[in-house]
C-alpha cells in the first residue's frame, strides 16, 4: 500500500458484547493497520475495545485516543480538528486507518466531526462509514420488545432534565427511546410510575458488558445512582402494543461463543 | 441434538448487501439446521436471503415462507399461529431453527407475533433474538448523515397519508426518518420542497441491493412511482446540524469483497 493514500474506515461496533459488528466491519478491521478506540478519560478501559473481545485481532494495531465526556461544542470540534491532523499523516504514509465508535457510528454520535474535518482536509480519500447496531435494537432484542409496530412512531429521546418535557413526549408518541438518562434515573422512574406506563418499559446500562444491569419489571426496580451512564429505557405509551407482539421475557436464552464464527468461501 | 427441545434464534439480516449480519447471528446461522427466510408473495426472491450472498450457507439448510404484504391483522395473527406450529414440530424433533427478518428484528417488524406465539406453545423454549442494522442507519453511514447529535429529538415515522400531518411531525422534531414511502413518494418530495428542507434530506430505495437507488441530491431527484417500495428518507429540519457535521457524499467507498473475512481463534 506504499506510494498511495490510505483508506480510512468509520466502524459501529455495537453495543457490546463482542460479536454485535457485522461481517464486512469486520473484515475492514482485519485489513485496517492501524485501529483507533476512543476512550473517555474517567474509564479505564476502551468500551468501544471491549466489544471486539476475543475476535483475535492483534493487539499491535490498536490505539487509544483518549476524549473529555461532555465537553463543550468547541472542544470537541478542537478534539476532532487535532485527531484529524494525525490521521491525515498516516493516511500519506499509505496506512490504512479505522476508527470505532461503540453502537452505530452516526447514531448520536460524534463521529460525524471526525470524518467532515477528513474529507476537508482530503477531498480524494477512499473512505467508508460501516452502520452499526444499536443500544436500543439490543436491549429490545434482548426482552423480544416490539420497537414500533404498524403505524405507530417511536421518538429516539435524549433524555430531558425537566420531567414535565419527558411527560409531554411519552403522551404524544406511542414509543419513546430514552436515552443519554444519567443521573436523572430515579426522576425518569418516577414519572413512568406516576403517569402509569411503568409496566410497559425495559431497561438496561452496559447492555451485554461487564456489569450489565437489565430490568423488565420496572415497578420493583430500585437502582444504585451510578447505572445512568450507558443507559437506555424503551417506553411504551400503551401496553396494548406489547400484549398483540412478544415482550415476553426468557432468560433461557442460547449462549454461542463467537469464537466458533467461520466464514466458508462458497 | 436428538431427544431434547431444539434451539430457535430469530436474526435480522440487516439491509443488505451481504455482510451486515453480526457475527454472533451469523455463527447462530451456522449452527442451525433450518433457516426460515420470509418472501413477499409478489417478489420472486427473498430480500433477507439475498443479505446472506456469498456466506457460504448451505443453500439445503434454507426454507422459504411465503407471506401477504399488508394484510389485515387477524391475518397476520393467523399467519404466525400457523407458522409457529410448524416451528414447534422442528423443535420439538431436536432441530435448531433459524427465522430472518430484513434490516433489524424487531424495528417494524412482525418477528413479535412469530415469537409471542413460540413462547405461548412452548415457555421453556431456549431462544435468542438478535438485533440488526436498520435501514435508516445504513442510508446515514451512506451518506455520512448524523442521526441526531447532542439533545436533538429523532423521529421515526411510517409515512402518513396526510401530507398535513407530516409536516406538522417535521416542524416538532430535529430529524424525522421516514419509513414505508410506498406510492407517497412524490407527495412527500413536494412537501419537502415546499417547506425548504430538501437539500438536508438523503433518499435511498433497496440499499446495497440490486436495483438500488439514492441520492442526496433531492431538488434534483424525479424519481420513478415504482421505487417508493423498502424506500428511506433522512429529514432535517435545520441545514446547520449538517454542516457542523459531516453529510458529505463522497462515491470513492473501498468496495470490501466480504468473502475475505476470517475470525481468528486468538
Amino acid at each position: 500500500m506504499s506510494g498511495g493514500l490510505g483508506r480510512f474506515f468509520g466502524i459501529g461496533v455495537g453495543p457490546g458484547p463482542a460479536g454485535m459488528i457485522p461481517l464486512a466491519a469486520f473484515s475492514a478491521l482485519q485489513q485496517a493497520d492501524l485501529i483507533l478506540v476512543p476512550r473517555a478519560k474517567h474509564v479505564d478501559r476502551s468500551i468501544a475495545k471491549q466489544c471486539l473481545n476475543g475476535l483475535g485481532l492483534p493487539e499491535s494495531k490498536f490505539k487509544e485516543i483518549i476524549y473529555n465526556m461532555d465537553p463543550d461544542r468547541a472542544e470537541v470540534e478542537e478534539h476532532y480538528r487535532r485527531l484529524a491532523e494525525d490521521i491525515v499523516r498516516d493516511l500519506k504514509d499509505g496506512r490504512t486507518v479505522a476508527y470505532l465508535t461503540i453502537g452505530d457510528s452516526l447514531t448520536y454520535s460524534t463521529y460525524g466531526y471526525l470524518v467532515g474535518a477528513l474529507l476537508r482536509a482530503l477531498p480524494d480519500l477512499e473512505h467508508k462509514t460501516f452502520p452499526g447496531i444499536t443500544s436500543y435494537c439490543a436491549l429490545a432484542a434482548a426482552f423480544d420488545w416490539p420497537l414500533g409496530q404498524g403505524k405507530e412512531t417511536t421518538l429516539i429521546l435524549p433524555c430531558p432534565d425537566d420531567m414535565a418535557v419527558l411527560r409531554r413526549q411519552i403522551e404524544t408518541h406511542d414509543v419513546v427511546v430514552l436515552m443519554k438518562i444519567g443521573k436523572r434515573l430515579n426522576d425518569v422512574l418516577g414519572l413512568l410510575k406516576h403517569i402509569g406506563v411503568i409496566g410497559n418499559c425495559v431497561f438496561a446500562s452496559r447492555l451485554g458488558l461487564p456489569g450489565e444491569v437489565r430490568s423488565n419489571n420496572l415497578v420493583e426496580f430500585e437502582p444504585d445512582d451510578s447505572i445512568g451512564y450507558l443507559s437506555t429505557i424503551l417506553i411504551r405509551r400503551d401496553g396494548k402494543g406489547l400484549r398483540r407482539g412478544a415482550a415476553i421475557l426468557s432468560d433461557r436464552v442460547a449462549e454461542l461463543p463467537v469464537e466458533e464464527v467461520s466464514i466458508g468461501v462458497p
